[in-house]
């Protein structure tokens, strides 16, 4: 079903080419200070423009239906839309007979009898992750009342090649758009993204979030352990393919007493292998997950795949504007989905 | 909270030291033929008793308390109990004062106020995985009865080494006990266990599992990607640090052309590297995930922790009886998650 | 929360005067056709204007947002929108410091610690049932595509006395607005109505429901009954005191040898005293359930009460436009919520 | 499904005859003080024995399997489990052929395709009303942590004939086993169940529900109002058919100058025409509610009905051993499941 959470619950809906895309948030505390423009400072960081990223360019405005008076949120569902713009609906007629490789066109058309809508990837598409920054904006807000929960995801590498940036080992998401990612990325990955871009193809990343000011005792072993409601959140961002915690698939190459984190006389653990979560629970470090993106499905190079309009194989070169490498303006997304799955878990346990 | 899934539904309850840990099975559809004897196969893949693994010997007999009658289950809640036996409880008494690093001890009491049950790590103990087992077996049998589905794990690496056997990519993962395992191991994993073992540490590896039969269409979009489903299962076992799909953490480092699926003229993929699944949904192909097991928290292995009884700084030895490798005995465990999540899906959109 | 149903899931927002109501639909089968003019017969069936009904008359037009597409429903999320138009919010400021007896003004504000939207019952309004309306055409609809069923309300009684007209027990609710219900009044419940609306004072009714073409074999005795799921769904109309099946309330007066419905050669009931249902599971004969709704709580009528803004008791005579006999226009709402309860049922069960 | 509640979930699993019945309680707060002896009062006031009740005597020992530890629940699940012993299945090996009229012979079949267990009634029998007394007492124990919330039922008519006793309107429920219920019967009561008795017969009832002490504010509009919840946990009692609030039914048949509570100056209303609940959340005053109660199903007068073994019409006089009023012992069932419907709200809305 298209919600997450038990406690706030973030309901999703919408098509690229419909009319508009939104979400309804559902147990959103009251009295939480929101207002539209409070949106604009994430959806700048997935915004399209930047060198390798689309270029189709939405308004992207939010409009608030409900759940909002008086500049406070009311405790009743707020709803927030996105109406839809600036569509090349024609571009995807084509793929009706050519499923593009790696894209759901082929198995939403199967899991709907062909009734789904596919103009721009319908209901699949990346455009829904706009509404989830959104509710990742009052997510993040919910997060801060609780305490001083602070949700950062950056781009950790981009087509294999390391893009942490700063004295840190994660620079400060929260402000850098893809522009600035772009700016700041390194000679390699430079190189990397214009020979895609030059070739018609596309490239992956690693984007890596870290919470911090979680208090330990959050989350449940079965079957709601923090990393399982993190996770689940996150594979429902189009195009990820991984997910690890702390030391992660390093740690199964790891004997018990390097990946064991000792526990100081403060009861926090003096380094942080398991980031942040032990049996399911938080452990008051900081949760830190790396997510793997795969590179974006929609490519102008040639791909020899099949014409089931005829059932022979045949070459398709995809028309429409696409991101060469999503991972630019996936962070925030990232970020979004991590606090949405932790407000509905702090919601209610850390009350 | 401790139940997952929405029409086939697993609870699990349970202490490891307490009188029973058992499970709650709820939309089991009414017909399957099921019996105590059908759980033992399974069972005996999670036995410990091999080189690498707990001394500690539990009958685990199966005793079913509701849902079956005449041999088959009736259409109500199915209850599974296993009595715990074989405990030694006063080992534990020292966790209370020193938290094993790596472990749930401490967390578990800060959750629940001291109140939690800390013998043998209570309803955080890997025997917890024992009830769920049994769902899985009930889960197997609930996707045969849809189609042809199987689903298998094996072990795919011990501290670092590669485990798989035979010609194929995967090992059938069915019929091998922690003994098979151990009797097959490469040369490298076995040298690395026995050093393991010696020294009193432990190791970690990395599980595989194959589901084939699925039918393409399963999955939604947001939030319950089939990928969000399975995960939020494998990362309620305990131990689990990292999962991906398909090309997985390679699929960031690879260009669009590389990671894409071609379609043939069957509708299906021609190779693998989405793992069975795009945009959520499945498509037709095996589902493949690999998942990343650390290496035991409980080792005698010294280690420098905390002692919150005087607030010192002591080394800790820690007593008891633990598996040098769980992830001998995880792959059935694997098996058990992915099929509950999958039985779950099925059984609502496969109808 | 607001939302309800576990495979077919409708959640409700807006608030009274606020820029929008809407509903979002989560689990409609795709390929069910579907246009906006498909909501106006029952919109029509709620809508205000005739005598013993408010004034204040919206355009009541539906928008639809997503999950629609070349006129068939696609299986992803539906929503849709109401606007909100003809508001007098400057009648509310009154009810800040002199909350209206039996309404929810006082509530709201402690529930939301003054947050709340108060303006026309923010989101406690009435008008929250318009989009219930709608998600109930669609369930309808629903239950039409899965077999033959059908569900239909009407006003049995009016401020006491019985409005059953035609030669059976329940007449066609379909097709009757509020105005064909008052031309149909039988004279004392038409001069009561009139006494009502000369005194400022307001009338309650009950509603009953026929739902036929179920088929035997929907529900689960625990907790999910059938009376459960729909009783859930009614109790969340404002202003509804008692629900009862069958027989009801006069079931706990008769003996077993009453009350029993004996069962024919066929398998049916020779008769319904039980309203359709046994052990929660429905038996195959029509489910009938009637709903008791309270008179309206806004009333010119001088009514004794405090006002917070003293701590003095005072004379309350509640501005606005209100309905005198929201029952009038309460049977398609009633409707729409057992709609609502039985397709989220069938989605699943009747598989 | 066969489980309730979202933060305080019970589920319950069993059939009459076959190994136990149990519930399992997630969700409970860790360090409340629980035994086995606390569950006796509730458990003896649902015991069978009195005049009017079956003759079937269990000992209806309960068994906590998981969940408390040193005498205090622990956080983790709570199972607790009642052996089945005294048990007749012989006696329904004819109400395969026959099922029983206003039983859920005929319809568990069908459900379950002919897998239901139909001894005692199987997972349809009262016998689990057990476990959810069980559950109800945690509740309860929950509910007086929070405040002091107290939850009492009593028999409030039997057969149509008043029995509240004592100087106030509804009786002490907690202490009041069916021996003492019977023994302070009057005597219209007392002679109508001798009558029904005597004739093979049985009678219905009404149960009286109190809840004193709930804050102002909890519940929600759409769709988890007060009434929503509980009647939902209600009607999932075997033999309800109605349930209302407040002035209930007669509501519909009031003026809302006589239906509606003046509010008092200390926030409270004045009266409790609407049973303690306004817009779905409560008001301050005492929940109240009336449960009708039908006459049980099974009796030894002769009834017509089919036997589907032949097609034809026969005469059934119902063996077995059953309750001519089960009312007698439902009011500590009713309580339990009203403890158990609020107690899932308090601890989220409470906190």
């Amino acid at each position: 079903m298209n919600s997450f959470g038990r406690y706030f619950r973030v309901s999703v809906f919408g098509e690229s080419h419909g009319v508009a895309v939104g979400a309804v948030l559902d147990g959103v505390p009251a009295g939480i200070p929101l207002a539209e423009a409070d949106f604009m400072e994430d959806i700048d960081r997935r915004r399209s423009g930047a060198r390798g990223t689309t270029p189709r360019r939405e308004s992207d405005t939010p409009e608030i239906l409900s759940g909002v008076y008086n500049g406070y949120t009311t405790g009743a569902p707020l709803t927030v839309i996105f109406r839809n713009g600036n569509t090349h609906s024609s571009d995807y007629e084509l793929f009706k007979a050519m499923p593009r490789p790696g894209h759901a066109d082929h198995v939403a058309s199967i899991k709907w009898n062909g009734y789904n809508d596919p103009r721009g990837g319908g209901h699949f598409s990346g455009r829904l992750t706009l509404p989830i920054v959104a509710a990742g904006v009052v997510a993040k807000k919910v997060l801060a009342c609780k305490s001083d929960v602070t949700v950062k995801a950056s781009l950790a590498e981009l087509g294999g090649v390391c893009c942490r940036v700063g004295p840190g080992a994660v620079p400060d998401g929260a402000s850098r758009t893809p522009e600035d990612i772009v700016a700041s990325l390194p000679q390699a990955a430079r190189e990397a993204m214009d020979k895609a871009i030059l070739e018609g193809d596309s490239l992956g990343g690693i984007a890596e979030c870290v919470v911090d000011g979680l208090p330990a005792g959050l989350g449940e072993p079965f079957f709601d352990s923090v990393e399982s409601l993190i996770s689940h959140a996150i594979f429902a961002v189009p195009g990820v393919r991984g997910i690890e915690f702390g030391d992660g698939f390093m740690a199964s190459r790891m004997k018990g007493s390097e990946h064991n984190d000792p526990i100081g006389t403060d009861g926090h653990p003096l380094k942080n292998g398991a980031g942040g979560v032990n049996g399911g629970i938080t452990n008051g470090a900081p949760v830190v997950f790396r997510v793997a993106l795969k590179p974006t499905s929609s490519i102008r190079k040639t791909q020899h795949t099949a014409d089931l309009s005829n059932g022979c194989m045949a070459d398709l070169s995809a028309p429409g504007r696409h991101d060469a490498c999503f991972a630019l303006r996936a962070p925030v997304v990232i970020e979004s989905m991590a606090a949405i799955a932790l407000a509905d878990l702090y919601i209610f346990e850390g009350s």
